[in-house]
This record gives C-alpha cells, structure tokens and sequence, in this order.
C-alpha cells in the first residue's frame, strides 16, 4: 500500500460502488427466491466469524464475498415480496441512493449552520408530505408548528410527551422534575412504546391508563373520559392522549375527532400516531384516516413503513412548536452561532433526542419526486386492492374468519378451529421458507397477520400465498384426524 | 411507465445507483475547492424548491442535477479536508458502502429473530471494538454486561441515566415515577447531552450538579464527592456521573480511576463519555486514556467522530446489562417469538430509545476489516502527530497563545489580543471559504477550537491553514492599526 492509511481512492470507491450496487441488484432479483424467514440457530452466526478483528486490512472483493458466506443465511428477508410479518419493511431504489447520497456528502444536520440545505429540504419535504396526506396547515412551517425526520414512530411518541409534560405543568417538569403524578391515555391496542416512553420520561408506566376498546379494536371516547376525569378527581394531572390510526395489532382506527374533543375539554395533549396507515391518506377516497386532526396537538407517520422511504424515516408534526422546543433545547457555548442567534432559523437538535442527524429529507425527496403524488396513490392502493382480496378470500373460506376490520393492507384472520390450529398452521408456513407471517392476540384469541405492503409485493405473491396458507390447512387438518383416529 | 406504480427496476437501479456512486468519488476529488461553510442566507434553498411536489415521477437524472444546482450551495462540506469545526465527521469509502448495502438489505434489527446476523454482527462487531481499545472484559458479550450501537451519545447517555435511575431507586422509578429528588453529576465541561438527559427522564435540570474542573478543565473528584455528600444529606439520592474523557469544548480528560473510586463508595452509576477521544484507545501508547474504566458502570464511543465510520455509530457498553434491560424492556404479543422467549438470544429494541432498527454494524465491520487493526492506528496516530504540530507552530508565535492542554486531536487557541480579536479572526477565516473552525469558551474567554480528525486532512493542509490563520491574524492587526490611527 503506498498509503499507509490505506484510505479508499476515488477510483477503488467507484470500483468497489459498483460491486455493492450490483450486489443489491442482483439481491432484489433473487430475493423472492430465498426462504424468507432465517433459519440459523442462536449463535450460528457468530460461530462463523473469527474471534480477533485482522491486524491488517482485507480485500474490499474478500468482505463483500463474505456477506454472502456469513451473513445471508442469517438474514430474514424483509424486502422478499412473500414478507407479511409485522409491518412492510417499505424500501424503494430511489430512496437507497438518497441514503447512499446523504452517507457519501456525510453531513451534519444538528443546527442550520451545519448545513443549511439539510435543514431547509427536511423543513420543504415535509410541508410536501403535510400536503401529500391533507394534514392541518398548522402542522406545516407555514404556521405555529412544524416538522421534523425522526427515526422511530417510539421516538416521535416520546417527544410528544415531553413537550405535553412541558405544557401540563408550566414548564417546571423540565427544570425540576416530575413532582407529582401525571397521566397519559392510550387504548390497549396502543403500540407498546407509548408505555416505553412513559417509563423513560419518568412519569411511571403504571401512569399509563389502558383505555379499552369498541368491538373493532378502536378506543372508546367514552372510557378515555372516564379515566381522564378518575384521575382528576384522585389527584393526578394527564398529560397525554395518543389516538392510534392503525393500531401494529389489527390496523384499527381510534374516533380521533372524538378523542379530540375529549382532550380539548380537559386540556390534555392529543398525539396521533399513524405510523403505519398515516402513508394510505396520500389518497383522497382515504383522506377520512385524518378526520379530526385539526384538534390533535401532534402527529406522526413512518414513510419507512409504507411509503417506499427505506429505514429510518418517521415524519413526526406539532401544531405548535413552543412546548417541544422549550422541552428540549439547549445551546452550549461551543454550538452558538449568528444564524441560531438571530432566530431566522430553524435548528432540528431542539425537535429530537440526539444531536446529532443524518440528512434524512434526502430520500423522502427522491422518492416523492422519482414517484410523484399519483405514483405513491397508485403504490397504497394497489396494496389495499391486495388486502381486500385477499380478505375475500378468507371470508370465502368456511374454515377461516376475518378477526378485524380490514380497511387498508393489515388482514387478521384465524383458523375456526382455534387458536391451537392457528398457531401450528403459522409455524407450518413460516417454517416452509415460502413466506413469512407474524401473529397478535385479539379478543384473547390467537391471531395470524397478513401485513400486505411489500414494494415487490405483486398480486401473484398474495395468490400463491393464500394457496399454501389453504393448503397446509388442509394437511395440519388430515395430520389431526389421522393421529385421532 | 409499462408499470403505473412506476418502481426502479434492478437495471434502472444499476444504472442510477452507479451514477449517484460516481457523484460521491467526483465530490470527494473536488471537496477540498469547495468552501467549506456554506454561504446561504436562511431561506436561500427553500427559495429554489417548487411550493408543491410534481404530480407525477421525474427522471433520475433531473433530481440527481438538483442536487448539484439546488443543495450544494447550501452544503457545509464535513468531508473537506478543511473543515476543523465541531468534531470531524470521520466518514470513509467501506463506511459509506456498508451503510449502502444496509439501507438495500432493507432489514430490520429490532429483535434477534428479524434478521439474525444483524443482530450476532453487531454483538462481534462490538466486542471486536472492546478488544481493540481495551475495554474491561465485563463489557464484552463475554461478561455480565455487552455492547450496542446507538445513533449519538446523547442516546447512550440517555439510556445509562435510565440504567442508574432504575438501579438507584430499585426498579421503583420506571413502574412508579419519579417520586423523590435524583442527583446527577458532571463537569462544567460535559456536553450538553447530559443536561438533556436529565430533563428528559423527569429529574428536571436543576438537579444535573456542574462540579468545578481544574486548570486543564478536568473534574475535580474532590468536589465530585462534596457534591454528593451535600445532596445525600439535603435528602436527594445521588444516580449517576459523568466522567468526560475527550470534552467537547478541550478534549480535557476527566480523572477516571479517582471519580471511580468516589462512585463505588457512594453507589453511584459511573457513564463515561468518550464520544470523541475513546477511539484513540486504538493505540496502545494512548490506551491510558481508559484507565479506570474497571469501575466505570457504562462506556460510549462515537466511531463516527474518529474511527471513520460515517454517522450514525455509537457504541454503548454497560458492565452489567441487567438495569438497563429493566428500565428499557418491552414485550407486546405480537413481538412474541420462539428465540426472545428461550433466552438464548439479544434483542436489542431493550438495549436502545427506539424500537426499530437498521444494520449499522455492517458498515463497522466494513471499515475494521478494510482497515485492519494496524489501520485504524496508523490513522489515529497520523491526526495526533498533525495536532502536535499544529499546536507547536501556535505555540511558537508570539501573537498566540494555547487555551488547553493539547493530548490529541484537538488544538484550541486564541489570539493574545483577546476575546474580540480572536472571534474577529474566526469570522474572517470562516468567511474566506478555505477553511472552517468553531469556537468555545474556556476560563470565560473566547477561544478558537481547530478539531483535526477529518479523513482527508493531510499535513499540506494544516500547514495551509496555519499559513492562513497567521496572514488573517495579521491583517486584521493591520486594520485595526490603520483604523487607530
């Protein structure tokens, strides 16, 4: 090596791109082909890397064969189009290469001055996105509030209930700390970290109230009254609300303008999380998902899910950005600056946990300008066209039920047989290599999820898959009988 | 469009992603001309976007001309050669290519059953790491406590606080709240991340105790301990320290083995800080940097400041993982899997804020064996000899004067003339476009900060800007004669 830092030329980086740029070509052509769930036993992996990292440097050609070798077994397939467990791992070419783009430039968005276009873009794409999915304008940097790139749903929940602690006690939680008890609300089919942010915001997460639910998974604003008022009278301030629009279990959609309401009257921060089904309001017959908005204080959606932005991408909203930024400010003498200090600017280390950030907007602009808005409705509703077939299907079928409402691409069903049946038949696909499907509890029973949403995800894929799903049934049904007999 | 939904075929992706590869090699040959604080005023970017996203695609070609025409003007280049602000932004070829093949993997690393292999990379990875900077074996995955990769160390810190909180208040705080005062305790020099943590886990801010530092800014232990006792006897529990090796404002180093021993006796969580400095620990001739690190509760390097891996790339190390998996542990049904419930496994949603994850040991793994251990030295040490030089041609100006001890990578300096001289000379070398530093304040004076570290510098670029620093002091000087006169 004549240097011996051994740093990547230009030319060997061209070189080298190249081959990884092949490599996922070539991987998004035969990943349909492999088994999509890892088969690999715990440490199967590890057994198969040396225990020293090498004194000296390796060939770029020996690594890349060795994603291959050690690593490919291991991986569970999230971009095969037969991937219907938990939740589409929703990538897409245009956003890889803004995240190729954004790792190359390797810049700092933390504060304006770090880099003005990371902040100006992300501050543009996501009044874009606003737009895109009819949010209220105070939601846009046109009004009191905003947006910002976090990473996770998780992390967006958390920064709502700081910002709502912030408000709901005047500004002394942040700088004293927690000194009395306060409440948050979410219905039991919320997603578990909004009980995770509760716990790490010190509020305790027995101050989290499980709100329960209608006969089609969604909160009932009746109950969430209740429980706001109950608290009230015994002494402990809410704080929060989080409305799910798409709950991970069943897809289901909380009464947000009800909700709403109920927050107003009692003063207490409404989140709405749509992480998941947010994406499907980029089409005007499903703008009805964001019915109520206007009275939520809050609001989130991951583009990583179903809107073609590879992870991690959460697109995060306040209505007013005050109690956020006093939440979580901060300005150390080494990162002032004129640009921070004139106010004309936005800095996004005030909107999150980290300081530090990527140049996320990157790849949520290549993607709304590689798809346009009429690419990313004709992208939800050919997946919801899938689900509601698929659903058919299901109801078609004497030996299965449909176990919620299926409105967008989430289709929970279950063997009539039982939750016994169910669970062997899940274990049975997954275990053929030919798809992959994770369960949930719904009304204490066992329930299989068919989480439609895949970029590579075609109408062929679902057919094949509702074949197998009927016909391993079918022989877990004839292997019962035969043992009875 | 044959296909309505429009999505980049695998040629289209071989095609585009070996354009935006030839980008980055093009952008990384011509950085060093660019200047390298962006020029724009606040508003200047967003003024070149359209109000409204297209309604339909546009070619790949057009978005990737944008990027030049559009966002380059507004682009603080972190991967120029000389850019000495902040921390440098360590990125490298195998870094960016790793995070490339992560983001087309498109995989999820939330659970150990969501993709194996990302889950065993990252545990090997990071006890690879430990082993290269010497790190007590407790640590490792081999002992009681084990590594993960956080986005930032303001996450590390965040979720060592909440280890200490749990820890200290015997599991009492995430279930109950925060139901009595906690102390936290750290430098006058720590980064600011620690004061946001402790808002955010509802301490409150008033209860972060900033103890004096000595005359190379390093904490004292003494008033670390006087500290404590006063809270004990004033009724507030002590939590946890912060020990700084590598402050942001000096790169002072906090006395590790005396602030250790004063945690163990009064039971406080000792967190080290080495964002910046740890990586240094890669040679043996700077491992004292880590002495100490025996009584250390948790550990967190930034491998994106100083070991070339492009942000994001924190590593966190506990010594015993199991309050942090208690303050931090979620288990909704439909995470449920075989693997989480055997025990065998790590699922590292409970090691971190969010729930979802990327891949990004790969691109560790990507730079450590491209490197080699002998490579990440000679890199380590090239910037170390590059300060020392800086830091003698300072020291051998008359007009100048060094404002701290100088260890590493970090010089920090001012001009003899005072505060306003020296930020006068900041703002003239800033504005000239050649180069780029930040500033601080150390003993209430104003002080330039040039962070070496940046993969391109090389020492014709230190000795140009030393040569640019003494001509701007100079005319300056001059300027003001003149205007004297």
């Amino acid at each position: 090596m004549s240097d011996a830092r051994r740093h990547m030329t230009p030319d060997e980086f061209r070189r080298y791109g190249r081959d990884v740029v092949e490599w996922i070509a070539a991987y998004l052509e035969r990943v349909e082909r492999l088994p999509v769930l890892s088969r690999v036993a715990p440490g199967d992996i590890r057994a198969l890397l040396p225990a020293a990292p090498p004194e000296e440097g390796e060939p770029f050609e020996t690594i890349l064969a060795d994603v291959d070798r050690v690593l490919l077994p291991g991986i569970t397939h999230w971009q095969s189009p037969n991937f219907y467990a938990y939740f589409p791992g929703n990538a897409s070419g245009p956003a890889v290469l803004g995240e190729l783009l954004s790792a190359g430039l390797g810049v700092q968005g933390m504060l304006w001055a770090t880099s003005p276009a990371c902040t100006e873009l992300e501050t543009h794409v996501l009044d874009w996105l606003a737009d895109l999915l009819g949010l209220p304008e105070a939601f846009t940097s046109r009004g009191a509030g905003g947006g910002v790139i976090q990473d996770t749903a998780s992390s967006a929940t958390l920064c709502a209930l700081l910002a709502a602690r912030e408000r709901a006690t005047g500004g002394a939680t942040n700088a004293r700390g927690v000194a009395g008890p306060l409440g948050v609300y979410a219905s039991t089919q919320a997603h578990s970290s909004v009980e995770k942010a509760v716990g790490i915001a010190g509020l305790g997460r027995e101050h989290l109230r499980a709100v329960p639910v209608d006969d089609a998974f969604a909160l009932r604003p009746d109950a969430l009254e209740r429980a706001i008022v109950a608290d009230q009278d015994a002494g402990i301030t809410p704080v929060m609300a989080v409305a799910t629009v798409g709950s991970t279990s069943s897809a289901a959609i909380d009464p947000v303008p009800a909700i709403g309401q109920v927050c107003r009257r009692h003063g207490v921060w409404l989140h709405v999380d749509a992480a998941l089904a947010g994406s499907a309001a980029v089409c005007p017959e499903l703008r009805w998902l964001h019915q109520g908005l206007e009275l939520a204080d809050s609001y989130g959606v991951n583009p990583h899910k179903w809107l073609l932005t590879n992870f991690d991408c959460n697109a995060f909203y306040v209505a007013d950005r005050a109690a956020l930024l006093r939440a979580l400010s901060v300005l150390p003498e080494y990162l002032r600056n004129p640009a921070t200090e004139s106010g004309a600017v936005i800095d996004y280390r005030d909107w999150q946990i980290p300081l530090g950030r990527r140049f996320r907007a990157l790849k949520l602009w290549f993607v709304i300008r590689w798809y346009g808005a009429g690419g990313l409705r004709r992208h939800i509703r050919h997946h919801v066209a899938l689900a509601l077939a698929f659903a058919d299907r299901v109801a078609a079928d004497p030996r299965f039920e449909i176990a919620a409402p299926v409105r967008l691409s989430l289709v929970c069903f279950r063997l009539r047989a039982g939750d016994d049946a169910s669970r062997r038949l899940l274990e049975s696909l997954n275990a053929s290599g030919a798809l992959y499907l994770t369960h949930t509890r719904l009304a204490d029973r066992y329930v299989l999820r068919m989480a439609l949403g895949g970029t590579l995800t075609e109408r062929r894929h679902v057919e094949a898959a509702w074949a197998l799903i009927q016909e391993t049934a079918a022989g877990l049904e004839t292997a019962r009988r035969l043992a009875d007999a």
